[in-house]
């Protein structure tokens, strides 16, 4: 029973999420589905993150066993042939040895959020950005930010329906960078909180407009209450874009 | 009868193209109506390049005339309003001289062409890039691409109903660039021929999978028949992003 790892691509707007639901095409059914009829029999694929409705992936992570020991090239060429017409795509696809795990052995998740500030709709970009009517100081929103960095109880930013037994994380990166006219808000950590990066997002936008200070930012974050939180940012704008796995996790011996 | 510019984005997949024509949406159709539903009174629109069926701009420049002196802020809300759920978006907007003119008045016109060189289907990115199976060389392209800079006979690169007097451009720019990924061919030219974009990156694709050399570039432009041309690249992958006026014609004297 060889471990396949695969990368995939996605458009998250047709979806009700990654994990498969009572009702609803999800990413994960949809590549159980694409797999299964490929290989022939049933399968369970395991994602690194559970992204919710909407939000979209650069580099999401799953893995499966197969009965046999196909190619992994033909196994991605199989599944995307499957997959047609639903947006989501295997970019990578390799052999990991079995006690890989692509939720369990991630070390770093890396996500990445898109805002396009201007009066005028997205179009090219729709379902793709958050766009917001007012400019944004992105130097005081990167400043504010760092006071999110590194070990703190992220209560303020998390969904109240989040099932983390803690709501103590480490963020190892919070960077607000202008980019093509547009506003990236980049993330890493080990891992987060259900909603962590959009509700970190859509404070950072209040600091950006000028109606909150870093100070505000840094009670909201010492209130440990979820409704000391702004606006929780919208999904469309929301990429988890890389999942790192240390070395030893992903080198298969043979 | 103040003159109006517009800058214009759209995503050209729902449209047979800019042009008014006897069927189907058009950019051009969905503007005046736009406008028309805004001030009440039947106006023209006209661009500065009229782009084909499922090609894109994120620059494309029109003009109309409006019966009143309306704030151009105002203007380019309305439209935006008449404008949903059309993919396009007015995202600038200025009143002009009498004598400016959106095609005749521009001095310069920038198009981007996006290749995504890679196994998996397009998903993200759907219907806004060229996908290719085969890994291309950059650099080769890059090298290639500088000998159809200047001023040629470009019959190899223009459409069987091309509209234009002369063949003869004079192309300022062609630069291949490798970015996130992608492949990015951006051109400049005071004007092109029809098609000629499209047509000149099928001939650097060519060039990229090692099917064509630089030489064969050089034969293709001077053998000055479009039966010499490469396979002419989709219109997805391509946006007019810029085009560029002389102060004097877009400055106005109040």
């Amino acid at each position: 029973m060889p471990r396949y790892c695969i990368t995939i691509e996605y458009d998250g707007t047709p979806f009700v999420g990654w994990q498969v639901q009572a009702d609803g095409e999800t990413v994960q059914g949809s590549l159980v589905r694409a797999i299964e009829a490929f290989c022939g029999v049933a399968v369970q694929v395991r994602g690194a993150g559970r992204t919710d409705a909407g939000v979209h992936a650069r580099g999401q992570v799953a893995h499966f066993d197969l009965s046999r020991d196909w190619d992994p090239f033909r196994v991605a060429e199989a599944v995307n042939f499957h997959l047609r017409p639903s947006p989501i795509a295997v970019i990578g696809c390799r052999v990991v040895p079995d006690a890989f795990d692509a939720r369990f052995s991630a070390i770093r998740r890396h996500y990445l959020y898109r805002i396009l500030p201007r009066r005028a709709p997205a179009v090219l970009e729709a379902n793709r950005v958050w766009r917001v009517s007012q400019a944004l100081d992105h130097t005081a929103m990167d400043e504010a930010a760092q006071v999110l960095v590194g070990q703190h109880d992220f209560t303020t930013f998390r969904a109240a329906g989040c099932q983390a037994k803690s709501p103590i994380k480490t963020l190892d990166r919070l960077a607000v960078i202008a980019r093509d006219g547009e506003i990236h808000v980049a993330a890493t950590a080990r891992s987060f909180l259900h909603n962590q990066v959009r509700s970190m997002v859509g404070c950072l936008k209040a600091v950006g407009e000028g109606k909150w200070t870093c100070s505000d930012l840094i009670a909201a974050r010492d209130a440990c209450d979820r409704s000391a939180c702004a606006a929780v940012a919208p999904a469309a704008g929301l990429y988890l874009t890389q999942v790192d796995y240390p070395d030893a996790a992903t080198e298969r011996v043979t």
